[in-house]
């Protein structure tokens, strides 16, 4: 992603001038030296280092998760607007340490990166919905599914990712955020799961299927399915239902316009990663990211909602591995009850 | 299809009584004798003992093309109603040859059975026009495309058929005349077509794949594709194009409401045959002709239709032979140039 | 469905003679009059009486389904074949009653009706999971989603209906026992739900909308949402998703091959109400139970997994009412812990 | 066009520089005050007094059609690379005299931009084709269809615009020749067409409706339809049929993931112009022509091809408007018969 987003702010993001990259790998380095380094772009093997660059007035993180936080609060005391990968952290507690140095910053931009918050269909979804074509929306049901990658490779991953539900289901309590409002308080959690191809998760606390429940003080109900073994590509869908109408976003998934009529039937190819299904929305992100710094204007989401979308993967996180259902009160804390 | 026609009137159409059934084809016969025998259905090798059969009502006529004809006109002067298989016949001559008699039984019913009348989503589409919903119907694109039959079967069968237009687009045609109104009247007509899969269909005249376009003197316009080489099934197509809108039939063929999600995409499976497609339409066909008999009302196409299709669908297999655009008069007559 | 299951047994089940119906509602009896009794069906206000009919072989139930269970008792008390509308009984105790004298009169042939188990896209979708098209299945979503019906009538149908997920989740869970197996052991439920158009549906412990959690000790999961107030029509979906592949029945739902294109978009209109969408279904399961009857062969489903899925119906209506999660043991007793 | 354009060189195309632009057009010379002025773009009323703009390397062509080919002519002469929008014109001499001069210039880049040539999904169809997919393409069906504009725009419009065939259709020759293969000969052309919204288009000899018929000497056919009065928005699709499967590039048309389900059935939009279709393909082409240019590679497209398509628009126009079907032989020599 730290390339993608390089050559997106050098290359697809007029107002933007890329000044500096930097990377403690070697290998990311040698790649800057042919790809960014021609067109002027300083490069640096310390983060640190890189900060010092003179005309930097922005950084976009997409380092290792384990070192987003620090990072975002380094440039912030830098004077640096920042663009952060999700999530924060993994850890509810270092993503809230963000927010905090971030309300002493109140005239830097600082935002945590959700890329479908910019991508054309979901942005279009919200607003029919705004517009009230679907009456008051009352459940929400969203997956973040990738393709099964037979290295295994999620394996070693699942050691820092937080979890596949503050991985990949972040994504989709993030879009429920958006949906139901930032202030939805969540009244409890349930998660199961299961290692249908990957045994192996276990021993770092994780599932390569998992499926949570969230239902919120209101009401409102939203439940996520996350997967590392899907077939056929990725399959990110979305389905907001509410008393009038539903809308659904991709739950005809498809890598673009062509359709392929053979002897098993009539066909189409659908995105293979996050990337295919999302690249405009990653431009999109670094044009508006950019407007927001140089015209001060406000940012399309809040940090907050960051925060708060880790607070519910955890929660899920949690439930998928004790098995219990957890309960929260209206001030968000944990209680043993159910409320009725 | 006349096993299917037998199955049909003996155990999908509580109305109608089947009591005889006729074939010179012995297989057939010994499969009659299996499947209709036992439910006091009476066997003939002969149709004209047949006729003579007690309590026989009406007669359904799905025997080889080259009798159709011959045989609803036997019917008819049997007192019998008649339900044929389409076409009539593939001379215009003899198809109105069976008209010229039906006029002097008008108390007897007699349908050629064009079945796509009878499909659901062509009676919703005609419906749906009918109400308005696409303001004036002004073209019309059908197409009435096979499986491939790698047997091909279909070469020998071409030295009977009337041609790839007369045998498939028959029903593009019918479907034409059914939304453009039966009175509608033919400005010229003009085709091309190839050999892709069977050059041997040259020597009974016929092709593969055709294309025709049929101009109407009122300036509708229809245009009709039919092949015998579809990969994955049976494609037949049709959209009807308003001035407000459009109606698609079968724009995405589907046999069934299953996807299937592997590793080369999202795919269904579609009809392979034209039965597969229209089943309940001929289900529909067999109730709505005993009761139109038994109830003495009007049926739901008329016959002169059916004739004025074949006549349509002859000249555009004579443009196609012989490359030339052929143009007609308000009268329907045959003319050299082109009515502007 | 009383109507409807007579006049499929009248007019589309050829091996089926319709000999005599009940009902104690007197305007259902003025409809009999008119439609069946003109056909020789013998009429009876009193469901015993007609149990004495001379000839009849078999019932079918599809009264309230509160008096399902003695209905069928009955049934098979006079020695009749039985074939009952989905659920035996809201309670398992009475629904385990029907199977206790089942098992002591096998000759008879007793079915409990789902009609999704005679749907061909369902039955397309098993037979290609079990040749092993998805690998192993290891995740099942499934929904039945009604029309929301303004009048409300649902309210009071509440009080009887076993709620939500033993009225509607009923049929997913009956398929998750299809495709996961019937010995499949549940481990855990957990539900919830809302009111988000029926606020009164509270006082019959009922929701208008329904998420539920089924996990099963050999790790498969089942995810279930049952909703009240769906705007375009029924949706009823599944997805099961397997370790190589997935296959969806209905995840794009369409009532016939029709679209619409006009000012709005690109439209299709959807099944209104769950015989629209399962019409052939029913017919289909007429005919299998009326040859399994007349051949005495095998029913394609048994009894005990009918009282199964009102097992976990209720354990998830329970769920749901205390918001408490329940957890099961290899034997099926409750425990008050979690098994990891 | 010339807008954006102008605005994907100077913001989409990295590799590019707009250094200046040029409009006898007053508004759009303000409107270029503002987006273009401000990044460094010099302004011109006149296209010759820009040519002499040091720095210029390279012209794109967006003017009316009827300057097209003298501009670039021009551009050539005054030693530009030129890419210019389609068509060069509407005349197949004038069209030809570009192609001459150009032959002149091998060292100049010169490219008549036909955009779906640059559309990932065409593309990506095109390889699936020349993979062999589909066995031997042999008939090709493709359509332009606009959304009607009820202001009548069209009608003054197609003054100039040379017909709907040479205007609209235009993509689809260039796509036959694409798939077809660029030395395919054509063996005779018909057409009709008519006038079902706006019968004023008939005195600039012009349609709002029109199908075509081209037939090659090898035998594959190629049909086209064309409109303005499309309801739901912009309906580009293509289907390419072969001898052993079909490829269809926008047969589901649909501007973004979204679906909307609500009391009408479920919906999906469409997008409304041209421009929302195809503008990642203006982009793309803005990219690989300008690194053509820098790194002296060949065109994605060749410029005798974009006269042919002219060539055969033209042929079409000319059979929609006297009704007659034209023939020709192997070296393109219109003949008076057909060859068989």
């Amino acid at each position: 992603m730290g390339k993608r987003h390089a050559l997106n702010f050098l290359e697809r993001t007029p107002r933007a001038e890329l000044v500096a990259a930097s990377s403690p790998d070697l290998a990311e380095l040698e790649w800057a030296k042919t790809h960014l380094a021609p067109f002027g772009v300083k490069l640096y093997q310390n983060y640190d280092d890189m900060l010092k660059q003179e005309g930097l007035e922005a950084v976009v993180i997409a380092s290792a998760t384990s070192v987003h936080a620090e990072q975002a609060i380094k440039g912030m005391e830098a004077e640096k607007h920042v663009l952060c990968e999700k999530p924060l952290s993994t850890s509810v507690e270092i993503s809230q340490s963000v927010i905090d140095v971030a309300a002493k910053k109140p005239h830097l931009k600082v935002m945590c990166g959700f890329s479908r918050r910019f991508d054309a269909s979901y942005r279009d979804a919200e607003q029919k919905m705004k517009a009230g074509s679907i009456g008051v929306p009352s459940v929400l049901r969203s997956q973040t599914c990738d393709k099964l990658d037979p290295t295994g490779f999620f394996v070693a991953y699942a050691q820092f990712s937080g979890g596949i539900f503050v991985d990949c289901s972040i994504h989709d309590i993030d879009l429920t955020l958006w949906f139901f409002g930032a202030d939805s308080k969540v009244k409890s959690v349930s998660a199961v799961g299961n290692t249908a191809v990957e045994p192996d998760l276990r021993k770092h606390n994780d599932r390569d299927n998992a499926v949570g429940l969230v239902e919120f003080h209101d009401g409102r109900i939203a439940y996520f399915y996350a997967s590392r073994m899907m077939a056929a590509g990725q399959e990110d869908t979305t389905e907001i239902i509410g008393t009038r109408g539903k809308l659904t976003v991709n739950s005809q998934p498809a890598i673009n316009h062509v359709h392929i009529y053979d002897d098993t039937g009539v066909r189409r190819e659908i995105p293979q990663h996050y990337y295919d299904r999302f690249e405009y929305a990653f431009v999109t992100e670094a044009n508006e990211f950019t407007a927001a710094c140089l015209d001060n204007t406000p940012l399309p989401l809040d940090l907050e909602s960051a925060v708060k979308a880790v607070r519910i993967g955890s929660a899920l996180q949690e439930s998928l591995i004790t098995g219990k259902k957890m309960f929260f009160d209206l001030q968000g804390n944990r209680t043993e009850v159910a409320h009725l």
